[in-house]
This record gives structure tokens, C-alpha cells and sequence, in this order.
């Protein structure tokens, strides 16, 4: 007889149920649940018994769009697979999904394998990858068949960045037409880069180098134009999409329309786009740099119809986009140009506490935020029902969510190595309290009791919103 | 110690899930889920035991639209509440919401009361009550106010029927401003009638009366009118909406388009619409009378929004309006004048059946079938979780559901009083096999087993998709 | 050999060519236009020569909306059709349509003979009538064909005014088919009276009682039901429909959808919801009174849709809907209840000015300016290419405008029977400097020589736009 | 004293008004229009008189879309300027806006002249040129501001053809910025060009070479994908866009969108995609080749939203394209290889009788089709009121049309230099018996009295749209 965990008294919310529920764990997977107060629940005895009263008992975050390690603009993203996850479990995210990176001119294969090198031995929790594609062509294509069946069953690409990882209408037709067969999952940078690139020069020339103009240059509309232009492929393909961090109210209503058609169009949006805005961008002395990433941050008005995403699932998933580069040394190569600014934001420890503040403040219902933050990542990218969910046969991947303290966040206390927080002074209702991963406490009373390691590689089917 | 109920190895399929679980039953409400085959499940011992191998474990289904003997058009609805609750079990459904009809002239309460009595002590499962409003005025806008807190949480309208039921547009709004303050649901009969009626009189002078021209006069173009109405007039009490029966496709985009606004509007259909169409109000000999309901069928080109807006969640709902009239008899009373056929169809025992074959064809997903069955028309009427899934602490209404044997719908086997089925001699795959009401039996392996008087009237909060 | 006008050397402006062309009167009408400068411009004598140099030669306006002498709410507007239309003349307009009323219970035809008694001998320039159908019936709908016979091709209906003018919508439908058959055009007043009243009544409750409030209760919402409504049922009667005295940004999107789709529906706005705004009705001491009008005047953002709506021929006519009350004694009626104050606005001398100043501040193009004010208000009323042109063979109403003098409307100087202007102090560019009325000079340089009964009845074609 | 002629006793239709008028010419121009029978149209005498009795006087059309000797795909356009420009005539046209060609790294300057070079003395009628920007840099950006000074104010970019006329969308929006600048209009050929070529290649792998498959891989998709980000880039850009031959019914819907926002957005179609179908494309017998012409002929339901869009406005324009290939040794090339067949039909001499049989047949008013054939096409492109109209001092460019004669269009009496014809066999009403070019009478009832180098090269000044 393996280990067995109790975690009892607490309200169980999934993206489905609130039920006030005991928690059965054996052997690293959730055996049962039974109502808070049978007979059938207090029978169960167990070697570790947690105390949930008035707590949440939530399944472990997905987060579906990280980068640690990343190489961007001459630098790397400063989490390593071992901070990043850390921070992870800190923040109640038990499951990331990374993206391996194609090199140009060299295989998948090598991208993906330098990868799973990176990450292997690391990591905090368990970690999945989907794979870049900077390079469509023949032989790539080939590779992708392979991939999907080695559990990498989704595939990004980028209409912006030309030079580095763009890929022309002709290579997203060719990259969308395999998915189609193969089941994999197109994921797509959705910016018109060609012409984001013709008006970051002419800003650059007019002198206009603060990192505001980043935000200005990227333009909204042609967020949505390159939005719109990848439905039209998807559909000429008759392939389903996936558009990430999308931030501009016309791209909603663009993966808005394409929905009500029926077409198998989804969107993920983060927290920085419903939180931040263009404000920060234009904050003064530099400041502005921290906020640089693409999708740009948008004027505060964007931030209503992305909520409203969420609410009317025109918006699937929110993921965090990490990405974190120091202020000191990384944001700074762009002082005098905002396009030498490494684009990115750290937030992999701050995106459940975010959405639950989002219940707090009336945004979403309370199983709306674990359907967005763990049902429908696990869902979509193949890891469901052992991870995203509280369920019979699960992994127990479990979080004790205190709903009722306060918290501030900031750089000198947060876990995620870069130095400064997005979120600087931020004061949000609720906490994690204790995490599981596949049974086991990594997370115990917030004191850290995982390690490096812990957390394997878990290979995924393919998307389920195309059942 | 109560009796306690196991069912052991069948495949749980609710709104959110599909697992392998035994469900184990204390006092007729679900005490407990384990995951087949672990320790905790085998640990489990019951009074009765029954074997769900190769079946499916789902909720009772949750029909939230009946009219039991509704008085119409001068007769009544052919069942009972004895015997079209039995035929529900039958089909797996194990509560339904009936409609109570206020008198013009007369208060909710008398209506109301009418409806209790009726319904006491003959239920073989549970049910609920919804409150007709045909005369909005001071007296009875207070009276909902009453009724909400007594459990009938939701009042509908007709914009059709001058003289019957029809309210005005001024009436509604009052209705819609009293619900927005009381927490109460309008749910919509959305036709326009007053142009209707033009038509049918102008149909009926030009020789029109075989029952095809009722579903040519009553227009595509006037459902989805007053749909949008109805929209905008809740929009302006600021109250949400349910439109009952939605049939057209141009309705659908009605509703479609409100809830890419974030408006809490929400639209039902019913199996009729989706598997029936105008070709059946034309078959030859007045067999056309049997298919007369309204809003009406409608040509078959429709059904694909029909299915697109349930895919979409821009339909939530499936019901069934269910409201028999024998053909000899009752629909008889309009040969001559198609207006005077009794408006409705028999279908409560049918519509779980179909919706699993709506599964088979590839329409909907297994959990898309619980959802529109079950959950949501539970939680959009104060029902949930209660009814409408399998939790640890929901009532044991459970269907023990057979994917694989197939049968042929017919009114020789059917259990509904009522001389025609609807769908005779129709295919389907899929049969109910056994039913828990509460925990009880009440139908075993195809044997009913169950009794009048065993259904309980259920008080229903207010509608949970508002939260 | 009649008498001979000849207007040299202006620039002769239509909705469809700007022309430096003299032009040549016999008779009463445009027998001749000749590029200025040419062998046949100067071979022309005249009895009497204009000299319109730095001028613009534009048709007399055709204000389609007029109500003189209207009874209304117990008072009758201000301006009989002797003053009216002699202030019409001063602002440029030489063509009236004009509202003959039906009382309740009485036949077309005596409300017809009452409006051309009014009328007969009265005016200063021509006119026509509408039809007020005030109850929809039998016997009107047959009088609805001899109307149009008789020139009185088209029909107002209200979907506002319960108890007074108020159609429902199979009153609606009937008459819109019967306009389908004979050539009518329906007209309508497109708010939702049934639920505007309701809104009236509790304001009234709550103490809200000042003109401000008129334009609260008037929703833009329920004028965009509405305008739906009407566009609906003109698809069941396949009709065409001309909407009155659009001022909501959302009723504007219901025409503009409805054209795209290529209906024959046509929207009319009113220089009141062009120049004036919500903050008019606001204006305390009971000012506000002066700006009540039914629709009403919306806050100023609709202004732009509106505008937006005439250049993209969404909305197609501009006229006054001149309906003057004097503030003493008439608008003072509702002091302490908004819903007694008379409804409307004088504004039919000011209609022209005010457009050719939309035109200085680049809104419209010049020939837009007299395509909405003169072109298509006679096309669409069965006027062309009598009135609204200047071409061969048309009647030689003209105005000879001056593009460049400055002036202020005032009621101190204008020259409508009533005590107050909406538009007081306005300084608009442009004025009035001569005006002819089939060849007659009625303003000269600015002094009137016109005559009380030289204006004649003119008996109307149907819309030309259905052509 | 100069040549007068006159012309007697016609319906002069224009865009705006159908008048009965005489028509005088003095030297070139039209010097006056009178009212038939008036006094002052009796006084009129002149050297020539042409009666035009039961005829239409129309202004000559104006075809702003003609590819005269354009070299395509290893040969030329079978029609020189000379023999192009006399079909025209016949046809009704009287003035052609030809595309020069920049050849990719060569100078606009050089291709212009090219052109100039080409025409100069041949033409029947008079000319002006558009110019295809080829090749998008710093030094053709430059030059476009010196062409647009020298009245090449129209400047086409594609969206197709990868490696010969193909811009990219950065290189598209600089070349909008320009023209947003300068006052030039962007011409688009909307086909996303770089995903159709991925389908060609996929098309002939599989062995499909056929003509029929031209239209299959050109997707309408993919024509609505690219006309909507045409639309986009030129928002950008604060920037006109005109788009050419718009072919699918999607496309149409991107325009009508962007027209209902206000844009300066403008489209325009071709009798082509009016009158023939993707069923033409599928004639046996590689007849399919005579139709080949890209955006493609679409399948019949298309026409519909075409013709629709004629009526609402949200296309403007009717052009030729006319672009002819001899289908012996020219269409030929492509036998075995769809896409190696010259792209373009013949139809500059088709286009003014075809769309008057639009007009018996219902789908477009007289005016209208003078609009969308010689007025609309003069303002779009800066030649009004020197063409398109019949105004005092617009060129003599004169057609009179026999509205009854009817006529069967054919190769063996066509007068264009190619060897078949689109339309063969096809029998239309009215047809063209004189037409005048700026006085001079160049076909004399059914007799070519013009003359090579009669017409002149005609400066254009900017879209008066903008105005």
C-alpha cells in the first residue's frame, strides 16, 4: 500500500463543481472525493492529513506560454528551468508549458533536444514543451508528423520579427495544412511585423526612442489584421488555431467573429494586458522599458474588452508570456531605441493570485478562473484530465488557496530571478497556501519543500477542443 | 446507518468530466467518487450494488420546459403529471420544471396553487415550477416578488397569442424591471404576434389552411424580431433573458450577437428543431397537424445554426417543450383551419435519447450532451448542484446509460399518453437502462419500478449563470 | 413669347455637377443651361437679368418634414402656412411637404380637405402632403390607393404616442402591404412608445420632472428597437421604408445594416440632432423646454454617426420636421411635467444655412449639401425633376446663395412665428440672397416680394428611389 | 465662330437626371443643353445636326482599366493601342486609363515613358495612364510625387504575383504613406499571393492542370483575406485604397464594412465577373482557357453580392481589365499547366452594352449605369467634369445609344484584336450608333469615321472622391 493524503474540510472549485469535499491522494494521483461529513468520508484514514477549512482546494495552474532561458536581442530570459519553475510552484502553478526553439537552418530535432537538455533534472514541477518554427520548409514539415507523436502537438509560429522568426502567408498555409493532418495545433504571434518594422524605423528617424513609442509603432490594428489573416489561412487549411497573448479589443472581435461562424479559432490572453496598460509603458526616466513586450501593452480602454473575452469565452486561456529580463544590464541595451529592448515581462509567480483578485474584484467567478488558468490550458494543449482539474484518476496536482489574506507583491519578496516585479506594490486578496505535484508537497505552509528534479517531462496528446 | 447504493465501473460523464469512477450512495445523495480499481474504491461496501461496466454514469437529465396538462386552444395536454413523469424516467430524465399558468384576471396564486395541486402526490421524480404571466399589472408584479422567494425563480411571457397570453412591450418591461430587482428569470415565447396573426388571417381567406401555412405565416423574420426586442427591452430594465424554443436561424444570430456584448441572455431550443423540419408540417393527409407547434418547424436549412449555436454556447439549452395533443381528437379539432390545431408536440421521453444520437452523428461531444441536458438547464434555474451532475453531495438522480443498443422510437412503445410519437420508426443508438430518483430505483435494467408520489416539488433558487 | 430670366455667371451647383453656367427662365421653368462664356450664352436676351457672380446658383430646398398649424397636445404650432412657408422662402426652401392629419374614427379624406383648406391660398411657395394614418383600418387602408392617385404617395405611422397616433405592428404590417401594392412609402416614427411610456411614468413618480428628463426616458436604445422592428416588418410586407427624424448612433447602425443587405429602407435626420445635443434639454430654468422634440436631441457623440450616416448615404435626407411651439404659453405647459411640453422645434427657415455651414466645416461636400436638401428629398417624395434640380425642363425654383457673408440667427430676426430660436446667436458663413419660385423672384437681394397664394398644391409621383 | 454641332431630340441620361434636352457643341465642348421645344432650344443652329430622337444621349464611357499590349508571361496583350482604343469607340468608350509598367529596378520615370511612347499618335480616343509600381524603394517613392504633379495620380500595387508585381505589406504601406501624402490613390490587386502560389504548386502535384483549377486554387478567401488588409494598411496609412476587379462575394463584405465606417474605401468589378462563372472555367476541351483571368471568374452565387453592391454603392466602379489573349498560340501556352496560361479577357468594346442590359434586365437603374460606367470612374480617377458627364463645358466625348436594337455579340464581328470573344453568341438590347470625341463625330451611325492619333493623352488631377 502506497502513501495516501488527506486533505479535508475544504470547498473543491474546478472549472466545473464547488463542493465542499474531502480529497483522497494515493500514490501521486487523486483516488476520490467524498462529501465534507459521510460516513464514506470518515472512514478514510491517510499518513498525511491537510487542513483545508476555509480554504480553497484548487487544481495546480497550467501555464501554457513560458520562456525560460530564452535567447532574444543578444541576451537570455533570466529564469533558468530551475527558478522558473520554483517560482512556479511559489505562484500554485504545478505544470508550464515551454517553447523549444527551432535555429534557423537546423532541425527541430536539435532545437527540441537542446530543450529537454535545459530543462532535464531541473525543474520544481512538471513541464511540458511545444516547439517554434523559424523555419518552414520540406523537411521540417516532415518533422512535425514525428513530434506530434513524441507528444510536442503544438507548433508556433510568428507573422512579426522578419529576419529571425517570421514566416510568410506561404510557410503558415504549408505549417497550418500539416497540422491539419497530423492533429497538431498551430500557435500564432499574430502582429503584422512587415509593417510594424517600416514604422519603427520612421519613428526611430523622427527621434522617437522611449520606450512608449514601442507600444505606439505596434499598432492595434495590426494586431488584428494579422489576427484576422491567420483565421482566413486556418481556414483555407482547415486547421485549427490558436492565437496567443492577444491584447487589442479589434483582435477579440476578430477571434470573435471567427467563433460565432464555429470556426475552431481560439484566444489566450495574460495578466499584464488585463492589468497593465500603454500608462506604464510611457512611465518616465526608462521605467517604461520593464513594461516591453509584444503584443504591446495597450491603452487601459483594451483592458474591458479582454475581460469581456473571458467572460463570453471568446478568450480561452490565460497564460503569462514569461519572460523576464533584468532591468539592470538586459532592458537597459535599448536605452536610445526602444527596439533594442529584449521583449518580455516575468509573471509566472503572479498569474493565480492575479485572476483570483479578478474574482475579488467581480471580473470572473471563481470556477471561470481555474477554467481559465487550469481546465483550458490542460485541455487544449493534450494534458487533460491528469492535469487542470480535481477528479478521480487525476494527478494530484492540488493547491490550498487561502482566499482571505493579503499580500503585496514586489521584487524583494517574489522567487522569480529577475529584479524588478511588473506588479511593484500591487496589493491583491488571497494566497497560496500549500502545493501539491503528483502527491507530493512542494510547497508545505508557504515554505518551499521541493527540489530540482521533481517535476518530469510529460509528453501530450493532442488538443482536446477539437473533440 | 442509511442505505447506501454503489455503482461500480462504469464511465461518470458530466458537463466538465469523464472518469472512470465507482459512485458510491449514502441516503439518496452521491456520498463519493473513487477511481476505479484504487484502494479507497475497493474498500467500499453497499446494500445494492449495480454493475455499470460498458455504460456510461451520467446525471438525470434536467428538462426544464413541459406543459403538463396545459389547458389549450379548448382541451388539454394529453399527459398528466402521473404519467408524463413516468414517461421522463423513462427516457432519463429525472426532473422536469413545469409551467404554472396564471388566469388572466386571476392572481399568480390561484394559478400557482392550481398547478401544486395538480402535480402532488402523482410525480414519479422530482419537479419544479416556472410562472406563466398572462396579465402584468401592479398587483401581480408584486406577487413575483413573493414567488421568487418561495422557489419559483423564473416568470414567462409571451410576445405572441393577443388575447391569451400576449403581453405588451410596456408589460414587459415592468416584468423585466421587477426580475431585475427580485433576482427572478423572464423567459421569452419570442414571436411577434400581432403580425402573426395578420397573416394567419390573410392565409386563411385565401384558402391557406392545411397545417404547412402555419409554419409559413409564422415567419423566420418574426421570431427573430422579437427576440431582438425582447433584448433590448431587457437590456433597458437591465435584466437577463431566456428565450424559450428558438428555432430560426436568424434568431440565433439575434442572440449571438447580445452575447458578444456580454449581455446575460441566454436561448434554449428543442429536439423537434434539430431532427424535425417543414417537411413534416407538409406531409400529405393532415399527418402535417402532428408537428404543429410554435414557434414553428422550419425548413431544414436551419438546423445547422441550430446545432452551431449549441457547439458555440450561443444556444444553451435543450428542452423539450414537451405538450401532447392525440392526433384523433385533439389535433383533429383543426382540419379545415390550421390555426385551430392545439399547438405542440410529445417529447419528454425522447430527448436524451436523441441528443446521445446527436452524439453519435458528431454534433455534440458526450460531455456537450450532459451539459445542455442536465447542468446548465440546473444551474440556469436555481437547480444546481443539486440536480444536474454527479458531485459528492448532489442528489443521486443517476442514469445508468447503455451507448451501444440501439432501438426504434415509436408511440407502440413509447410511455407518454399520447396516440402518435414525433419520431416514429426513427433509429436511434443508445437507451437508458436504469434510473436513480434520490437514490431510489425507479427504473431497473428497463423495468419501472417507481411510484407516484415519489417525486418531490424542489424550490429552485435563482439562476447561476448570473453569478 | 412668356418672360425671360437669365442668372449670369454663377456657379450652378446640383447634387451631381458644379457648373460655371448661365441660366435661362421662360416660362416658369429652366429652359436652358450654357457654359458661361460661350457663343450661346451670349446670344441670350432676357427680361430680366441676375447677376449672380461670386454666387452660387443652387435648387430651392425641399424640406420634406414640416408641420404648420399642427394640433399638438392641446396647443397648435406656431407658424400657419402663410408665415411658415414665407420663412421657408427667406431660408432658401421652396418646396414644402407637409403632414395632413387623420382624427381618430374619421376617414383620410376629411383630414386630407382639411389640410388643403389650411393650406389654399396661403402660401408662399409650393407644397404637398403626407398622410397621418392615425387609425389603421379597413376603410383607410382603401383609401390609402385613391390617395395615392391623387398625389399623396406616402404614409406616416407611429410606433410612439399610445392613444394618439400609436400603430401596433399588425396595424404596421397591414399598411405597409398596402403600400407595397399601390407605390406608397411608409413613413415612421420609430420608438418604442409601449416601453417609453412606462420609462415617462416612473420619472414622472421618482420627481423627475424637467425637460432633461424627455431625453432620458427616450432611449436610443428604443429607438433602435424600433427602427429594427419597422425594417422587419417591411421585409414581411416587402415594402420599402422611410424612418423620420433619426438621431441615435444605434438607429443609424439598423439602416445601415439594413442597406447593406440592399433593403429598400431610407433614413431622414434633422439639423436639430446635427447642431444640438442632449446639453441643450439640459440647460436650467426650464430652457431646456425649447429643445423638446420627439426623438430626442442625444448626447452630443451621436452627432458624429450621424454625420457619418449622410456621407455614406445611410441616412439620405435632411429636413426641419419644423414644428414650432412658442416657449411662452405653449412649451410653458409642461413647467413641473416634462411629458405635457409640446413637442418640436422651429427650424424650417434655418435648414439651408446651417447645412451650407456643414459644409464649410468640411462635413459634407457642396453637391451633398444639395443632394440631402434638395435633391433626394424630391426624388424620394415623387417630385423629380420638377423640384430639387436645376436642369432643363425642371422649374425654375432657384436660389442664388451667398457663399461668404456672415450672419447670426436670432429670433429677433427671423422671420418663423414663434418666440425663440434653437439656434440663437449661431453665427453660420452663407446666406440667402435671391430666391425664384417657378420663375418668380418671392426674395430679392433680401427684401420679400413674394405673395401669400402664389405657392400652389402639387400633387406627387411615387419614390423615385425604388426605381 | 468655331464647329457647332447639334444634337436633337434625345433622353440625355447622366449620372443625375434624364432630361429631354438638345444638346449644343461648340469647338470641342458642350457648350449649353435646352429643353426640347423650348424657345431657346429652337433658336439653335449649328454645322451638323444629329437626331437623336427615341435615342439615349450618354456621355462617352470611360474605362479605367485597360491593359493595351502588356506584356504577361512571355507574350503580350493582343490589343495595341491602336486597335484597343478603336474598339472603344464602338463600344461606346471614349476614354481609357492604361497601366504603365515599372520594369523591377528600372525607373517609374522609364516605364512611363515606355507607355507614353507606345500610345503616342495611335489612338482613337483620349488616354491617360495609371502606373504599376513594380518595385517599392526610397528612389520610386520619390518619383511618385513628380508623377502625381504630372497627372499619373493612381498608382497600382498587387498583393499577388510573387516575384513579378508583388509588393510586401511593408512596402505597401510606405507606398500608402506616399500616396496619403502626395494626394495619389493606391490601386490594389487584392489576392493573398503568397498562400495561392502554396495551392498552385499543390494543384499541379496532383495533377490538376486543367483551366477549371485556376479558379479553385485562387481562393475567395483569399481575395477577402487580402482586400481586408489592404483595408487595414491603408487605415495606417490614413490613406484612400481603391481596389480592382473585386470578384467575390467575401470581398465585397470586407468594402461594405469599411465603407459603413466611413472609409475611403472604394471597389470595383467587371462585367466579367458580372455576366459569366467558374462554369465557364469548366467548359471541356481546354475552352476553359479563355476565361482565365485572375481575381478569377467566381462560381455563379457570387454575381448577386456583385450586383447588390452596384445598387448599394459599396462598389463603384465597372471596368474592363481588359487585357486579351489570342486563345490560339497565346491561351494555348498553358495547355497541361493551368497556371502557365496568360491571365485576361477580352472587353473594352463589350462593357457599355452589357451593362445596359443590366439595365433591362432589372439589376441597375439608366442613371446608375452612366454612374458605374463613365461618371463615377471620371471622378475616381480626376477627369470630371471633363468627362463622364454631359454638362456645359465637359468635352464633346457624346454617345448616342439605340436603347432598342439588339445586337449578338461576337468574334466575327468584334473589332477587338483578338480571336475569340468572352461574350459569343451572346445577344444583348441597345447598342451604340454615334459617338463624338471631343466634338468629332468617330463612329457615324455604325460607320468608324475616327482616327489613329485623334486622341490625346489626358492629365489627370486627384480622386475628387476625397472632396
Amino acid at each position: 500500500m502506497g502513501t495516501r493524503t488527506l486533505i479535508r474540510g475544504g470547498l473543491v472549485v474546478t472549472a466545473a463543481e464547488e463542493t465542499h469535499a474531502d480529497v483522497l491522494v494515493e500514490d501521486g494521483r487523486i483516488a476520490a472525493l467524498a462529501a465534507h461529513g459521510t460516513e464514506a468520508a470518515a472512514a478514510w484514514t491517510a499518513d498525511r492529513v491537510i487542513d483545508a477549512r476555509e480554504k480553497y482546494v484548487i487544481p495546480g495552474g497550467v501555464d501554457a506560454h513560458t520562456h525560460m532561458e530564452l535567447p532574444f536581442g543578444g541576451t537570455f530570459a533570466s529564469d533558468s528551468f530551475e527558478t522558473g519553475t520554483r517560482a512556479a510552484a511559489w505562484g500554485g502553478t504545478t505544470t508550464i508549458v515551454d517553447f523549444a526553439v527551432q535555429t534557423q537552418g537546423r532541425s527541430l530535432r536539435s532545437g527540441l533536444d537542446a530543450w529537454y537538455a535545459k530543462a532535464d533534472g531541473k525543474c520544481a514541477i512538471d513541464y511540458a514543451f511545444h516547439m517554434i518554427l523559424s523555419d518552414v520548409n520540406e523537411r521540417t514539415l516532415k518533422e512535425m508528423d514525428l513530434l506530434v507523436e513524441e507528444g510536442i502537438t503544438s507548433f508556433k509560429l510568428f507573422m512579426a520579427y522578419p529576419g529571425v522568426f517570421y514566416s510568410d502567408d506561404g510557410q503558415i498555409l504549408r505549417a497550418m495544412q500539416r497540422a491539419s493532418a497530423n492533429g497538431g495545433l498551430v500557435m500564432m504571434h499574430a502582429e503584422n511585423g512587415l509593417a510594424i518594422d517600416v514604422l519603427v524605423e520612421q519613428a526611430l528617424q523622427r527621434g522617437e526612442t522611449d520606450p512608449r513609442f514601442h507600444g505606439e509603432v505596434r499598432k492595434a490594428l495590426l494586431e488584428a489584421e494579422a489576427t484576422h489573416r491567420a483565421i482566413q489561412l486556418a481556414r483555407v487549411a482547415d486547421a485549427p488555431l490558436y492565437v496567443v497573448h492577444v491584447s487589442a479589443e479589434e483582435a477579440v472581435a476578430e477571434l470573435t467573429a471567427a467563433r460565432d461562424q464555429g470556426l475552431p479559432v481560439f484566444g489566450e490572453t495574460c495578466p499584464q494586458y488585463l492589468f497593465l496598460s500603454a500608462d506604464n509603458l510611457a512611465e518616465p526616466g526608462f521605467e517604461g522599458a520593464k513594461y516591453v513586450c509584444s503584443t504591446p501593452l495597450r491603452p487601459r480602454e483594451h483592458q474591458a474588452a479582454l475581460w469581456r473575452g473571458l467572460r463570453t469565452d471568446d478568450l480561452q486561456v490565460v497564460s503569462t508570456d514569461h519572460c523576464p529580463f533584468c532591468f539592470k544590464g538586459q532592458k537597459e541595451l535599448g536605452r536610445g531605441d526602444f527596439s533594442k529592448i529584449p521583449n518580455g515581462l516575468p509573471g509566472v509567480e503572479n498569474r493565480m493570485d492575479l485572476l483570483h483578485q479578478a474574482v475579488v474584484d467581480g471580473h470572473l467567478t471563481r470556477r471561470r478562473w481555474i477554467e481559465i488558468a487550469c481546465a483550458t490550458p490542460a485541455r487544449m494543449f493534450g494534458l487533460y484530465p491528469k492535469k487542470g482539474t480535481i477528479a478521480p484518476g487525476a494527478d494530484a496536482d492540488i493547491v490550498v488557496y487561502d482566499p482571505h489574506t493579503e499580500q503585496t507583491i514586489s521584487a524583494a519578496t517574489h522567487h522569480m530571478s529577475v529584479d524588478y516585479s511588473a506588479y511593484e506594490g500591487k496589493t491583491v486578496t488571497g494566497q497560496v497556501e500549500t502545493v501539491l505535484s503528483r502527491g507530493e508537497v512542494v510547497i508545505d505552509r508557504r515554505t518551499y519543500t521541493g527540489r530540482a528534479g521533481h517535476g518530469v517531462y510529460t509528453p501530450r496528446s493532442t488538443c482536446q477542443y477539437l473533440n
